[in-house]
């Protein structure tokens, strides 16, 4: 069980394969799976639909209407409140209508992705199941904190949960990518790919860097929208702008596929201890390998020397951009459809649930189950 | 009981007076009393005060320092995250800290001033009382109604709950005022005062017409900073000024109170269902009648006739204004003193608290009560 944690792995005995019935919380402001921005509704929506294939009964509560394979869906708005994300109001109308429909169901676990409904896993008879989606900063942190031992903590990374060894982990469970949506491409042509927002934390500036100092051309996809993004894009890209640099904008869910499937590695020089790097998983899955800087959950998602080059600093870029044209591109896809399917996911998942059920499930009768 | 609701008066025999302990939750933007803005945490500082000289055992829980008479104090932010006010993130941390400080005392009755801590009531073994502060906007009423049984809410007027009777209201508790801080003055100069912010709902400019249309100056107090309200003092009030036409700004506690005590008379021509109008019980505290339009709470504060006079069309103001000459100061202060103050206030919520237990502590015994 590669994508779970440790001690999801160390569970003893799986619990009877009987399907789970799930209330699966999924946040209010945009439809599952989104039609535009929602990274949190897109992984809820294909972890939805696995779950489902598996044969588990799940209730999704959302906002609008959806597009998923769940079993019921109830809806907390009409519309969903996308004009009022980042409002603390329909963060708590959507909990107390989510608090009423659990209520009403007969659970075996809450799977929540929101803020405010893990407060609700007090009065919840079914344990709570939260899946962290950012980044342990100070003030999340202190929330889960507070919330200490009334839910279960699912980290997308174990660079994510290390900050913070103190909460209450019930494992890691990587994100996972509809792999055969992905198109495979083995013979690379000549150019280094960057897929990102235009941010410091990003640092496309560093990818140029190395793909001009490793005489290889290089492509630039991703937003460029915000101030902060703007300002960084003068002060850091335009004067590095020059006939090896293609800047190509935003990249929808075709382009970003046609450029992958092309490059001949994806350049990943992050500044930060970013949780999950899904383009790392996106780009490996066409085939393609991945030159990054060993930050977040970078040494998670890339197997290295075999799925791409991982190295300390900005200066060791250039060589592991050479390095990368010698790795084997079915290498990557099989990585990917081994370890980052949407698949996987759902089986750490399912697994988490079992671990956590377990010991509610045969409280006082171990001896009479021991030939289940 | 005139500052409880119908339902409260009809209290059939008062539980036994013993004392209660209340755990009191404040927003965590303000200390409590606040040191400027703060118009809940000033509330929850006279309420506080008063209950523990009445004898009951109150646990605030607040943010940052206190100035209260509380028997226990404990803060969920070294400082107050004033600078967060608006984001969901501060209102989940306070709720998931509250939780844990309730959850460890034990306690007759939580009663909540927040936006999230309500959602935490179905966990809470002692009931919830829940003050409704703001108007019943479609987004609140929406929210309360998902809350639904699980909290039981205190109006601040009879006029706010009157778009939702649906709602499980325990009871109306008019906010109070300190009244011994309000200076007394019977004899009254020729000017009327308009206190409250420059915007259309306030309506300052039908006070100056009233005024003017009475042969009486008139004085204007109060923010005008927001676009909306300067944007509003553009079109409004600007081309209405005159020499009978002071500007006074933003009047400070001592300010205020030396406009009140002169005043003739308030002008209160809302245009709003404002639930709850504290600039009236202040100006009568002072013995200065009301001159008001037939809006919200106006009603329920004004003794129409005795102190003030309220009308229902911005053509009647300018006869109001004459009516109201003859009012007894006296008369208003006496109302203040009987009906708005702070202790009236505690008293009011005590009745509520101990209508909300008194089934619960006399549970099988109805007989014995029935000569109540």
């Amino acid at each position: 069980m590669p994508t779970t944690s440790t001690s999801t792995r160390v569970l003893p005995t799986p619990s009877p394969d009987r399907p789970l019935r799930i209330a699966m919380v999924a946040p209010p402001y945009f439809s599952i799976p989104p039609k535009g921005y929602g990274g949190i509704e897109a992984v809820v929506a294909d972890l939805v639909d696995e779950l489902v294939a598996d044969g588990h009964h799940v209730t999704l509560i959302g906002a609008g209407p959806h597009g998923t394979k769940a079993t019921e869906y109830v809806s907390t708005f009409d519309e969903p409140p996308s004009r009022k994300l980042g409002e603390p109001l329909p963060e708590v109308v959507h909990a107390a209508r989510v608090a009423q429909i659990v209520e009403r169901g007969n659970f075996d676990i809450v799977h929540d992705h929101t803020l405010a409904g893990p407060l609700l896993a007090r009065a919840t008879v079914a344990p709570t199941v939260v899946t962290m989606h950012g980044p342990l900063e100070p003030d999340p942190l202190e929330y889960y904190r507070a919330l200490g031992g009334t839910v279960h903590l699912i980290g997308i990374s174990d660079a994510q949960r290390r900050p913070a060894p103190d909460l209450p982990w019930l494992g890691t469970v990587h994100n996972g990518i509809r792999v055969e949506t992905f198109p495979f491409q083995p013979k690379k042509e000549n150019f280094a790919l960057f897929m990102g927002r235009f941010h410091p934390q990003k640092a496309p500036h560093l990818a140029i860097d190395a793909a001009r100092a490793a005489g290889m051309p290089i492509t630039l996809a991703g937003k460029c929208q915000e101030p902060v993004e703007k300002a960084y894009f003068e002060a850091e890209i335009a004067p590095r702008i020059g006939p090896d640099v293609s800047l190509f904008g935003v990249a929808d869910a075709v382009a970003k596929r046609q450029l992958y499937r092309r490059a001949a590695c994806l350049l990943f020089p992050i500044c930060w201890e970013e949780p999950f790097g899904l383009v790392m998983v996106e780009a490996m899955a066409c085939g393609t390998p991945v030159v990054a800087l060993r930050r977040g959950s970078v040494p998670e998602v890339v197997r290295d020397g075999v799925t791409g080059v991982v190295v300390d600093s900005p200066d060791e870029l250039p060589a592991a951009i050479e390095a990368a044209r010698v790795l084997s591109p079915q290498a990557c896809r099989d990585h990917v459809a081994t370890s980052f399917s949407t698949e996987r996911m759902a089986h750490g998942y399912v697994a988490a649930y079992r671990k956590l059920l377990a010991p509610m499930q045969e409280p006082a009768v171990p001896a009479v189950r021991s030939v289940a």
